[in-house]
């Protein structure tokens, strides 16, 4: 069999995430592991794999199928994906919905002047979800679907609250809201607003002699991050926070309610839904699939930037049509 | 716009169930209807739409972009998939799992020697269940699947009961069992049995003067039917069964589990369900979603055999890919 040989560029928790799921699919193996920190300085998991500069990926170019850009969405992934994309078959988890269809352009210019495929937005929002949000609307056109996330740890949020004066620390849940997702499934078709769908709840480290009652109102009226939700504070020692809170799970629902019929008589639900011990492992391991398909359309000659809706299912799996017909079908 | 021309071949409840589902997607319209019966004696609900027989399918090559095989996978769709793929681009929902490779082989040939798309086994057991069974799988290899079928009406065991000596009428529901839906949801990973996997519930009118001792006994033994469940038997009227028994619902779960870490330290868990009002109907609407991919497959010049895991996702959608991505990603 020939290996498909991953590279890794940015080896924080999505990056040994990658790592951890190359080593769960025998038909791959990491090459190397690229970082903007000194090599030295960091250790990875996989005694085989080289770690080195991120100067010196070009280099490479001959030696991995497949660099996963495991960066941020806000500043990494704009420059980096594009600029890979010209020397490598590249993957990202580009997750900034608004700003997706300047990325996949910058993208394909990228990989078509470079014969590579580049695809973007892979995890589970955007990823999975969306997948499961665009089979469910083609199937059941006459219907309406509704995302919820959680319950999980929202790094975006937390971040925000720990910039906050006076704390020290902090861990933000985001949580559905049960009834809301109940009557979706009852078929109600509710309209919902952003406070009715999903509320926030903090765990808040104070730094000594802080103001609980000025932090809290500071954080509950934040605009964009909290005051458009229905927000829990709790005020904890750091020992908690880290006994309690140090995971980062994550999950939520795609639900899409339709009728059909002559007279739209009947009523139909589908549901997709994740719980996720670890949110950047199982995006990783997303990301790891979709390496497989990068690299199978790149032996067909493939090039351009993709998105999940562009690929076929089969080049995820390391199984051939056959198999997968006699097996899974 | 160019409409997509659709034809359907067999008028039962698929066949009347895809008419209603074309009528919901605007890029569509439903061209003739093919039957075995006298022309004359179907009434279709589509005014504009033609009634043949089944023998003047040939005269419709020009003027179908389509045809949806809405026959049996007993006998029907085994002869009339391979027959039809070598002058349409055909949709099938051949769904005898075991005889899938034979019959994928079988339409593959024609529908290469018509220079046609033929796309097999869609609908959603095989179809879309197969499709999350198989995505779920590729993300995350070290798991396991499960998938429970119910609460529904098994039209082939409610069949069975009907053949037993002593019964008028008969409707058999599948169950899935709750507790072993619930340890799967908990990441238990249990080894489950037939019996522990599913119930099944019988709604028996019987015949003037039948013993129902009897009848449920030859019920409950009936290989490969019933006799490797738990099976419960109602004796009810012919009024109560038409009352309450008279829909075709289904559904069920595909649930699977795996783990993360380097030291498999994270559990995750990927569900799917669809709760549905009407088996046939739902079955339909995944069918002219898979036309409208045989048809721009077949724009595309693509030919051969063809199933759910062989089709990028936004072939399905009327969307193209710039709305897509703005609209579902």
């Amino acid at each position: 069999m020939q290996m498909i040989r991953i590279g890794i560029l940015g080896y924080g928790n999505l990056g040994r995430g990658v790592e951890c799921a190359v080593k769960q699919n025998p038909d791959m193996e990491l090459a190397a592991v690229f970082t903007r920190r000194n090599p030295a300085d960091v250790k990875i998991l996989t005694e085989s794999a080289s770690v080195c500069s991120i100067s010196e990926a070009s280099e490479w170019k001959d030696k991995i199928d497949v660099l996963i850009l495991c960066g941020g969405s806000a500043t990494d992934l704009p420059e980096q994906t594009p600029a890979y994309a010209k020397s490598f078959h590249v993957v990202d988890s580009f997750d900034t919905h608004a700003r997706i269809p300047e990325h996949f352009a910058n993208v394909d210019a990228a990989a078509k002047k470079g014969g590579k495929v580049g695809i973007i937005s892979v995890g589970w929002d955007p990823g999975m979800f969306s997948l499961n949000r665009m089979y469910a609307n083609a199937i059941l056109p006459e219907g309406k679907d509704y995302t919820f996330w959680g319950k999980g740890v929202s790094q975006g949020h937390s971040d925000a609250i720990r910039r906050v004066a006076g704390v020290k620390d902090a861990k933000q849940y985001t949580v559905p809201v049960q009834d809301a997702l109940d009557a979706v499934r009852k078929g109600e078709n509710p309209d919902l607003n952003t406070r009715q769908k999903h509320t926030r709840e903090c765990f808040v480290v104070l730094e000594e002699g802080a103001d609980a009652a000025k932090v809290e109102e500071e954080i509950k009226t934040m605009p964009n991050y909290f005051a458009d939700y229905d927000t829990t504070v709790h005020f904890i020692s750091q020992e908690e926070l880290e006994k309690d809170h140090s995971g980062i799970p994550h999950g939520g629902f795609v639900l899409h309610s339709g009728r059909t019929g002559w007279d739209k008589e009947n009523s139909h639900l589908i549901e997709y839904s994740l719980k996720l011990d670890s949110n950047p492992e199982f995006t990783s391991c997303v990301l790891v699939a979709y390496a497989r398909a990068a690299y199978k359309l790149g032996q067909e000659g493939v090039n351009g930037c993709k998105t999940v809706f562009d690929i076929a299912p089969a080049y995820l799996s390391p199984k051939d049509g056959a198999e997968l017909r006699s097996s899974l079908l």
